[in-house]
């Protein structure tokens, strides 16, 4: 049996140049920074990798530029799409790039129903992608699916071989808990809500996945070596900071805030397509303020916070 | 000045092989059926027609073989797509085919947040469409946008030069009175919610895009008849009728339902791709039950209902 | 039978003094001013009328208050109440005080979840109302009840031996016309969204109950009068006239905003209570100024514009 | 300084005879059972308490028979209403009944817009509370509020004088950990959401109030101790039960579930009221069942099951 997931991964961003078109040599730059700090794999594509915004030919790309670094970071290739077919050629382009394991969105402009209907749409996505282990993408503050995360892993646990489980970037820790004990032996439910990973970490959460690991993965490394020491007080306090980060970033807009700090510090991955808006000025300054805020209350360090 | 459009517009389906495959053999069929009852234009590659479910190539191929019936039916080249890049080729695709007005739905993933972030968004793809006419395609129970149709005209109308009007799939006519108030005289608002029509009738609409004048055009063009001349009591009695045929498809499923009738009337589209799910053979006797019913109460003809 | 409701009917304000007391005084002021205007009947202690925010024995009260004017007005009482308790006293308050028919909305904190639940909530209301006519108040914006409006009235018409019919403030024509097609011969349906009543009449609705009804019902009666007399235009354009003068009022706040157009008027029905905000002087300043405008466009003396 | 609340603070039931009426007497078995079982206090007439199916006057009366039992049991009195002027009523009745703290929930058919006029609403039923500490009950999915908690927060400390936190029935633990970093030290954040408590012990909650302590407090005392002591994997272990235990009653409905519960324990609370339905036999025999296994897997006499 596979052995459960540990650890930070980072949902990169997708580089893009000032005029908006693909950047693909960045990526080895943001390899070795995520490496560097404490981060075992990478979530390639994913809603911070802006995938609706990128057309299937670029998806390829990213998934070519990331198969470089997959000895240093485990290489999850998301490879959902409102097109099935669009889904099962990115599945086989993972494959043929070397990713280790697979991923997929529920579809969200026509959404499936039921646990059945959603096995149904992502069967074929998983077995295009072969022996790869295979994550559902379960995000419906995004998507509004409906269908419950508990109904979705029961349906497809049972359809699709391959099935490893799950990123549950739901914040509703009841319904994470409801699949802890139900499938907690049978998959990895990786956490994929940032902000309250503490909470999570009590109903034994061993993996996460996430947009603010790229810049602030020394934070939540602190926080769970607390959480795992039984060093309450501290947990709590890192918690609470990465709660402040978070607000800070959403304040901003988080995609283009993480931009932002990826910038500052030196890895530049161009502003958001549209119709996600870049910061202004203004917004940028005072992201930047609240989040050396946030790093020095955490522990220098914490967050990323400037070139070396 | 343009006039403005009059009339019924179908949204067709996208017909489709047994197992899934692109049929665009069938698209003259349906060109010449549409021709026949009375519908004037075609919306190509609109949510019916399933446009997340095709890849860019697929829809492309969709335009070149409704091209050929430009003569009989004003084509509407659905181009939208949440990656704007895509949606910039189709509108050049939709141009080199011959259309004669594009449209595009707003992203729906990431979704803009104010009436300039969605003129932003759509402007190079309006441009893309160069002196085609343009029209927002606002449907919010499918994009989940909150952005109000009066701030998105507003906004579009003062960026996009080739801004001729919207789409407008929203339940809402309040919304609708609004907009038909600031804006009517400036562009088209073309009514797409078909169970509701008559009401826009009274507040002014003059051209209508939908799914269910593919298999129901008569009934339609009696209630707009019956409004016309005053008939007031057989122009409500009709706009039940349309009630009840939604109805009954809603309850089916109004895609799969959708190309059920059309296969009953010899236009066979095939089953939906997923997730949308096919209809099962006690939803389909069910469905046509109660759509002969209608039929029968609106005036045998107005519904179709099996081949001559 | 009973023979259908016609015409429009008000949902007065409870009059407040400016400290907040109930003033009941004031109600002969506007019996006097809403029968002068054309309106047939009054809907009293319902939304407009805060229900919520008064006390059982103000809402007693206020019932008696009204009593004095059922020769002029029809006076139906809404009873309705989250504790089912205080809504079946007032239902037999309602009796004594000689209200000629009677009105219940759903309890929205605590929520019916079937038409069954919705039947047995409401019919020992309507039991304590004797034989008055019942009318269920479906306000779905307001309550948060998910039980569609034809299976509401499917049950209660079944359980409820004086079930009248719905008060329909629903934005949803699909809905009405499902109710009117399924029910309307056996009841009722009482159209309560005034800015779209034009939609309404299309469908054929006979009667409305509204708050805009208080100060504009001449501007809907020149309305109703186009419409029947097929003068589709002058219908069309008063109807947006109504969409005008309710924008105007949401933008200021309906509730605080009619208040501002009785008091303009000469009838001081005072300030909302909590939590309902009151206008502040740009508001009202700027409410007065729009609906002016709107009074222009429609024809002078279609709104209430100050005192003669 | 008031020292923190510590703590499992019970919402204890109303109990109502087989005819709805209600039942007084049957308090002192709630009390008395409910210390025995380790709670520190009640929160009287609550969500769970039916509060909104309650007259002013059978809530006066409930604060009565509670009254007796305050040397034992922390008694917080819900003094919440729509209508401001019962609260204000009950607010008063409270402090006659020598309740030690009262609370009240937002107005949820009329409801504040801002932090601001949600201070404005509280503000004259915090006074008419004099000088007992007043909680802002939080609870936005039945109330509907859309003002986040911390804009509330800092709104009402500024307002309140005898403002002493908030029952957090909210399960957005986000929003928890904004409100600990920006209030924390000045007012209590008392956990209400019990099948996620173990997720707010990590952010800093050291009080809760809920419905399922009624029955099960020994469930959650031996959690929190785990949590406390580092015993993270009996802690999960234990945070998993309490979610099964939820669930159970969510799937029978929570509040005639809970009754179901307090029956078996030999405290028979009655019927919930309408529109709240009671159970069918099969769902209480469903529920037994479902506990029972969530008890032996805790630990025989977690949670409450039959009388000794």
């Amino acid at each position: 049996m596979r052995p459960k997931l540990q650890g930070l991964i980072a949902a990169p961003h997708t580089p893009f140049r000032a005029d908006g078109s693909f950047a693909p040599d960045i990526v080895a730059e943001q390899a070795r920074w995520l490496a560097s700090s404490g981060v075992v794999g990478v979530f390639v594509g994913g809603t911070t990798g802006e995938w609706p915004s990128l057309t299937v030919g670029e998806r390829r790309e990213l998934f070519e530029a990331w198969a470089a670094h997959r000895g240093e970071l485990l290489f999850i290739a998301h490879v959902g799409h409102n097109c099935q077919r669009d889904a099962m050629e990115l599945a086989r382009a993972a494959v043929e790039c070397g990713a280790q394991a697979t991923s997929a969105i529920a579809p969200s402009f026509f959404r499936p129903q039921s646990g059945r209907e959603c096995a149904d749409y992502y069967a074929p996505i998983a077995a295009a992608a072969r022996d790869l282990p295979f994550f559902v993408y379960h995000i419906p503050g995004m998507t509004g699916i409906r269908v419950s995360p508990d109904e979705q892993l029961a349906a497809c646990l049972a359809a699709i071989p391959n099935m490893a489980g799950m990123k549950f970037t739901d914040p509703d820790l009841y319904a994470y808990g409801r699949c802890v004990t139900k499938f907690g032996d049978r998959c990895d439910l990786v956490w994929g809500v940032d902000e309250i990973l503490l909470g999570a970490l009590a109903y034994g959460a061993t993996a996460a996945v996430g947009s603010t690991y790229n810049y602030a993965a020394p934070l939540y490394r602190a926080m769970i070596d607390a959480h795992e020491r039984g060093d309450r007080a501290r947990a709590t306090e890192l918690g609470l900071c990465a709660t402040q980060l978070v607000e800070a970033l959403i304040d901003a807009g988080v995609l283009a805030g993480g931009k932002a700090l990826m910038a500052r510090r030196g890895i530049d991955c161009g502003p958001p397509r549209p119709p996600v808006a870049p910061l202004t000025a203004e917004q940028r300054e005072r992201l930047l303020d609240r989040v050396d805020a946030v790093d020095a209350l955490a522990d220098h360090g914490a967050v990323c916070h400037g070139a070396e």
